[in-house]
């Protein structure tokens, strides 16, 4: 099985991070591809930002969406994935929507522990959107100001650890979601740390991927999710404006 | 990977029906082991059986509970699963909660077909309960009594496959989830009749538990799915009595 | 009229104080019959205990329930108490349910004071499958475990009353229902200390129970509630197979 | 003990017919003290009709409040409920409360039969207010224009019944309440024509009152049903501005 | 372009201060003719003397109706205001209303701060009412009693200021709205002390009147909302009387 | 004053269409310059296209968002609204928030009507996203495809009046929103035809945005629509590659 897990944002240092996790989480036989975004934002932390990466994540899967059974659209926040769904044949899962649906399944209450209060502003937005927040204790974000995004995983981690034990005790987590692209992986490293289960979007949506390709439901040719009749379209990448032109076999 | 299916009804037939479709859905390397309630009725179908089921699910784990790296809770509409993961230390699942939890990556409003209005009444509830409803387009019933339940995957597919298609052209459903036991499997073979994806709750939930498995979520310490204290029992199964009373490690 | 109290625990002594407050708090001409489970644990605290205690409750009914106008069921957490509705010709009310809804009527938001966490976590989920929760401000529990619960009335009076206070002065709490068995009768020695209504819940129950009584309203016919037909069990009580195989008349 | 009736309409039949039900209801030793309000329109169907029976039924609460244990707002829709809760020393409950509380005990979808669309609208609204509608299934009104109100008892009663029918087979209503003054007691009649329970809000409203008055809560000293403090006016009858004068004692 | 303010409660001082913030944010072509209620209390501040606005708005409107192009209802709670529009051929804002509804462009979460915690209490049934209060973070009064309310503009001045700052800081308030009459204006004084937006309810309303107008949306013939068949009445003020018999025309 | 309508969709006779409309609709004092996405599909009909509108509004804002004291984005959906209300000092409004929050003020339920099934499923998300959906009474759209939609306002009149008058009477709708560029303006044409108020986006957000203009709220220096901190980007436009940089002043 081949997943193809799509960063929407340009750096590739949050792609490979990412596209590491996703390896460590995947069954024997998937392989992952890796795509980094040709336009955008350094990574995506807020609604102007998440509105150019739903346009990079389209671009990007029609250039490379034929590489993969599943696609993975790996930025917490989910920007872009309900369009890529309507676009795509195969199935599309978020980093989000993956780590809310499995918490469901793990506990009454999750709470999502991230890196900036933009992030959870819109983490919140993104469960909402999903229609998952019903459950949703709380989203914590670190206060202080974070120097090089790339690197939090190794420094934010003690003050993660400690959102993470409030949440728990303050809020009544019963399952903690560590969110945020850079942080990818950071779950598995500090579970011993936190009394209850910790869930990594990445693992989440992997598993959740892999998952779907094997029920096999067939792409819907009725509803909002059916792909939409072609349209024409100017000033896109030729790969998208085909996408968009082709339309529904 | 061993997965423990309990049947919370006493007819082992659809048991029966229940594994293959197990087996037929599950991964190479999964093993099924299934096992048929000691107490209740032929089967599960309102508030009242629920009731009785509920309590016959946690005799059955506390008898077979070691047999599995996970549980799955057979009867759409998951009687005692809440109990069940409570008591638990390997993941639990429902085919009810499994399969609404997948029609939420696949469409924004699904729609449950299933045999009789008793049942109808029982699963709306279920997804309430699990705060999946908000995306609920409609539950549908067979208006016709039905002779023998554990004939009617034969007898009335082509009435559910009519239900199936009235819930897309009235209810605007994206996905169908085909409830019930004695249907356990109907999904696959009508899925080329109905134009848009169609869910079947073992499936689901075999795949589900699958994924949990392998992300490996440490059993939670805190919070109210933490296993109780232990706790004295009067005129329960020995089994069912030491599980109680061994409380928490 | 008689009404059939029915205790979902094993503890006689927790039978007795709830049979006692329920007699305080009926009108003249009202007789309390009072039941104690056959099987079952100490007392319920949470989902595991509860689904064994709904089907007690059944079971209990099956035997007891023709000695009755109407049944409480005096566990509060209501477990079994829509199956009970379901298989019984007269009203069947909780001792929740009671405390919910006369709280709807004197204040807008009512806060539940209860003994442990694990109880206030199975009373938030009791309030909202009543879909009476909106109105909740808060549920709160003791923070210390509470060594003999049948003496809990006694010796958490003050941490209780505390607990009432902190409802009040931080939850906006403008009714309070003191929750559990073992405190069954609790609100009336403490409501000069509280400067808001207390209730009661076998109290609201009694009530409740004549009430609707008097009113004297059709067992229904049609709907969810309606008598199911009949269906046979196995490993079930004399009474209550034969209280299922009976079915509606 | 004494109940007050308040009819906040002028017509004095209207609240003939209800006071007669309420006798009909009330438990051997309750006494019912029925008044009709000083100003208002001939009966209460609307918006703007509701805000002056709001005032009507405070200024009819100062002149002859002191007369009961306790108060029921005679005038399905509630106007003015819950501004006499905050007023008033003793219980006060409203028929439309009451039968919806009633309603929560036994089913789980209740629909409101009425006679004009506008009351339907109105309904809508007051068991959005009590926080009370997610289990209204329907609302249902007449579609043709009445003759005479006073009248509708008898001469609507085949289209109501009729409209009873629609909501339990259309609308799945497991309950029906039967709303609107000029029709208090029809339910009674009903009854043995529809297959499921039927309230009337006078009848319920009599025997909430009876409960909570034997319940016995205390007045609230805390929280927006604490009676304010005192406040002076202008234009208001003697007995209205003394007891907002007047405060809290 | 004429607006009608119409202040429901008896102090020509707040109706004062209210036309004055009026005429400070009126388009130049604007004229405000504001008039106080003939009967009611000092001010409103709670459900009893809300009840008597309603009343007493209904009474002017019938008197002064004539004299706008639109109608603003002059009291933070909108007491009246749904009577009021189904009452009148021409457009009726709520102060209360308005700010909420610009509030909804400018932020994720408002809160409102206020005098008294009866008004906090008035004010979240309000917002509720319409529908519009998923969006509050919190409601928030002062915790002193204030000794004359029509001083507390300057008086008050800091405390509300700090209320403010606590909204942002501990609510995560992204816009605040300053309710009560007699306050009307304060937003625009410290705006610049307050880092989010802050809305006044009369400048708002006076904007949305005014685009009301402008839009010019024909007067309902169909719904809850169309002038009401004309209905006889008893004890109302001669033009009051008049407008509910008159009717629809 | 200067309002800056942008149109997201690539088609300049839409823009035309609107921007025509913006002035009817427009004070005498106030300049509409209109422009047109530079990059997009024909119109905007699903989330694919939105997803990339949302990225076009942006391009385009920074390129001429200095020419305006207020910025329309001007496509029924509102796709980008938030990220531009995030990044840009002036106000921003959508023509859907604008007409669904004068909805609210002229009656309890409204219906949207439109072109396509497509635009009803992402008119319905796009209310729900402003938590305006709960007084939605239901989005109808017109069943045949369109041949042409720039010309759909003449050709699809007739079939559109006949949709608003199937949600007036099947759907109890009191007011009516007529959705999508192409047919803006058409309210105001079948204004005499409707028994109840027509709103058209353009018009409602021209004179939503003259309001907000003229209330002058403080852009926010707090919260999630607070200036975000720069950030640098890749293959963007060099405006918006400055704009994102810039950041907050």
């Amino acid at each position: 099985m081949r997943l193809l897990l799509v960063n929407p944002n340009v750096t590739q240092a949050i792609t490979d991070t990412m596209a590491a996790e996703a390896r460590r989480s995947a069954s024997p036989g998937t392989e992952i591809t890796a795509v980094t975004a040709r336009f955008g934002t350094l990574y995506v932390e807020n609604r102007g930002e998440a509105a150019i990466a739903g346009h990079a994540l389209l671009d990007a899967l029609a250039e490379h969406g034929s590489d993969g059974d599943a696609v993975i659209v790996a930025a917490f926040g989910d920007p872009g994935l309900a369009a890529a769904k309507e676009l795509m044949d195969v199935p599309v899962v978020g980093v989000s929507e993956a780590a809310f649906l499995f918490a469901y399944t793990l506990g009454r209450r999750y709470s999502i522990v991230c890196l900036t209060p933009r992030l959870r502003t819109w983490y919140i937005e993104c469960a909402k959107e999903h229609e998952l927040a019903t459950r949703m204790a709380s989203a914590r974000a670190l206060s202080r100001p974070i120097a090089d995004i790339t690197r939090a995983r190794d420094e934010c981690r003690e003050a993660l650890v400690e959102e993470c034990r409030r949440a728990i005790d303050e809020d009544d987590a019963e399952v903690i979601i560590v969110g945020g692209g850079p942080i990818a992986g950071l779950a598995r490293d500090i579970a011993d740390a936190i009394p209850v289960p910790v869930l990594d979007g990445v693992s989440c949506a992997v598993r959740l991927a892999e998952a779907l390709v094997a029920l096999g439901p067939r792409p819907p040719q009725r509803g909002s999710f059916a792909r939409p009749r072609g349209k024409p379209s100017r000033g896109l990448s030729p790969a998208l404006a085909a996408l968009l032109e082709g339309g529904s076999p």
